[in-house]
């Protein structure tokens, strides 16, 4: 088996995570360490950095710079929402095969799979030998053929603590209390607020996942009754819900206020960056229920893929591993591969890293399946336990 | 001197904060090892459980449950927003009498302290030997003759950390984004964002306080002139912020949406719980320098004063000192005073518990110096160096 000489680039796409450059440092000591090739680029604000030929040199960094790149939330090569088709894909190639670029690194979540596909089927028809590899990364754990993707048990474990302290705030002054938290098409990240339940009574009493149609009535017949016996009301709430009809109540409530909504490059709806959902919702309940009661709602926004004192350990270890696995499929002689995370044990928690064909992951989604959802407003044990080992321990509460 | 035989009471009050458990722990514990009272009662939900009767023991807890207990964010006994007026205060003033209590110590903010003065007033009146004791609270550090006060160092830390990696996101995926941070009248937790700047490019750009007035041209430009210069413009705002007349924005922004703005017992408008402003300054940008600008807006609510994973070290153990230091005052004589923090040194960073009279404290309200504000749209090194050992270390970070 002869690998092809040349030299590496390396590119983070799409929302940043607090691990992703966890993977970033994993590909460069990798490389470093097996010499697999001459020059490692980094690709400024990813695909419109290779577009742009906009590199950094990446080869120089030493051991000590990596290790605090991977302790660094974001993405410091610069990220983008480019959704490149393939002529964008065909201008890049240029660029790669002009820089002898013989390996290509993309960490990011199911576009840059698919981005990573297609530039190396035009490397193939242009008869460049390219090898193409996609390191899983997003906080919204949907990528298929994965366990989990690196991203998400950090920004669970946010989700987790927020839920366990704001709950406690919630129980010292009673209310009902809406949190807002990310996910459009996948609950995950909404389930793992349920990781925040503890003897004490903290965690949400209510979960609302984008799997489920989000029907009004049935919301506030929930919060009646849980508020009718409890006295108080916790609610975690994805920014992805929806209606019977398929739209987003962020949508509809975005087309109400100004006629128009902001999409992104790949036509979807712009849902982070605002209080509008958490805000509706609150003021349906006052109306609904009584409006002197006490109602607050929370978005968690950015903090949930960016907190700087947040980060799973068993997360932050396979961001770096995925980054690794990478190269070591690479220096397997594999053509072009996802990396995907396969949990091969329970008890002891283990997990391995395997190479599959890019468009076996590419632009497919993954949610929440049925048999985790309890009566469409919670999550079932099941859940719990899956989640449990990706969050790693929580904080140590007692109460009085 | 002798001192009281009798029973103690305790009660938390106002917003909670991530150490308020701490300083409850710090009394409890004071007591058992002195002796100091027979029953050691709490109060459930501050004021409302001392006029109710509805109260626990807390004299039996031993130390591992009250060390537990210390590391819990919220306030465990409940809390109240209730203003007791002199007839209140009367009531409480029959039950703890009932109770043989001849030390109440009361763990708030500094209408708490008032709350603290006026029973001390009416048990005087009455010819009843009653000790009251304010413990210091507030993530607001707005309490006058303290050099700060415990759950300000552990908020501060939530948002110098949620700044980091905040404007780390944002510099990955550039853009307008806009922090709504808690603070009525006092903007020392809006300026500790400040802490997260780095040589790395993290941080705010631009911050304002409820110090200064909020001119909406002025605020245009700055953002203008950061994003034309830089690409991109991180903004911590306080939710105090407030026109030339005092009239908060937020309380203009409810007016004009329903007519009618949430007040507290205290008369306070009703300013977190809602994405309401971070929304409109964001609209208000759009509107102004451009429709097609990726502004997004996060308002950090109450995870500020809750999160259960972001915790300063120092102000843990300054509020479980402060609980001490509290009964030590009763033990010392003191017929009733206000626990304050004062800073002997800076290097090495030590302070001291000094008791003073309760209406030294009561009602006043301390907000940043002057000299502490630059331009208005900004704080100075005084200010960083100020806050930097209350919040102890952050996140060590690279970049490329």
């Amino acid at each position: 088996m002869t690998l092809p000489a040349g030299n590496a680039i390396i590119a983070q796409s799409g929302g940043p995570t607090v691990v992703i450059n966890a993977s970033l440092a994993g590909v460069v000591e990798a490389i470093q360490e097996s010499g697999l090739a001459g020059s490692i680029f980094g690709a400024r604000h990813a695909v419109r950095g290779m577009l742009e030929g906009h590199l950094c040199d990446l080869g120089q960094l030493d051991q000590d710079s990596l290790n605090k790149i991977a302790l660094t939330p974001g993405a410091t090569l610069g990220s983008s929402r480019d959704k490149p088709d393939e002529d964008y894909c065909r201008k890049i190639f240029e660029q790669l095969s002009t820089r002898d670029i013989r390996y290509f690194f993309y960490i990011g979540g199911n576009d840059s799979a698919d981005t990573c596909r297609i530039i190396s089927e035009v490397s193939q028809d242009a008869g460049y030998e390219l090898r193409a590899f996609h390191v899983p990364k997003t906080i919204d754990n949907d990528l298929v053929l994965n366990d989990h993707t690196p991203g998400f048990g950090s920004a669970a474990k946010f989700v987790a603590c927020a839920l366990m302290g704001d709950s406690l705030d919630n129980k010292a002054l009673p209310g009902i209390k809406i949190d807002v938290i990310m996910g459009r098409h996948a609950g995950f990240l909404t389930a793992a607020s349920a990781l925040a339940r503890t003897e004490h009574g903290t965690g949400p009493n209510l979960i609302y996942l984008p799997e489920s149609i989000f029907d009004i009535d049935r919301f506030i017949t929930d919060v009646d009754r849980v508020y009718s016996k409890e006295g108080r009301c916790m609610i975690a709430v994805s920014e992805g819900i929806h209606n019977s009809e398929g739209t987003s109540i962020t949508q509809m409530l975005a087309e109400q206020l100004s006629g128009s909504v902001e999409r992104d490059a790949h036509g979807n709806v712009q849902l982070s960056g605002s209080g509008a959902l958490g805000d509706y919702l609150a003021r349906l309940i006052r109306e609904r229920l009584g409006s002197k009661l006490r109602v607050r709602a929370d978005t968690f926004g950015y903090l949930q893929r960016s907190f700087a004192d947040c980060v799973s350990a068993s997360d932050r270890t396979e961001a770096r591993e995925s980054g690794r696995a990478a190269v070591q499929a690479a220096l397997d002689g594999h053509t072009g591969a996802s990396l995907t995370i396969r949990r091969i044990s329970d008890h002891p928690y283990t997990v391995e890293y395997v190479p599959v064909p890019l468009q076996e992951v590419a632009r497919k989604t993954k949610v929440m399946p049925a048999s985790w959802i309890k009566d469409g407003c919670d999550v079932t044990e099941d859940f719990i336990e899956y989640a449990k080992p990706l969050v790693g321990p929580l904080p140590v509460i007692g109460s009085i």
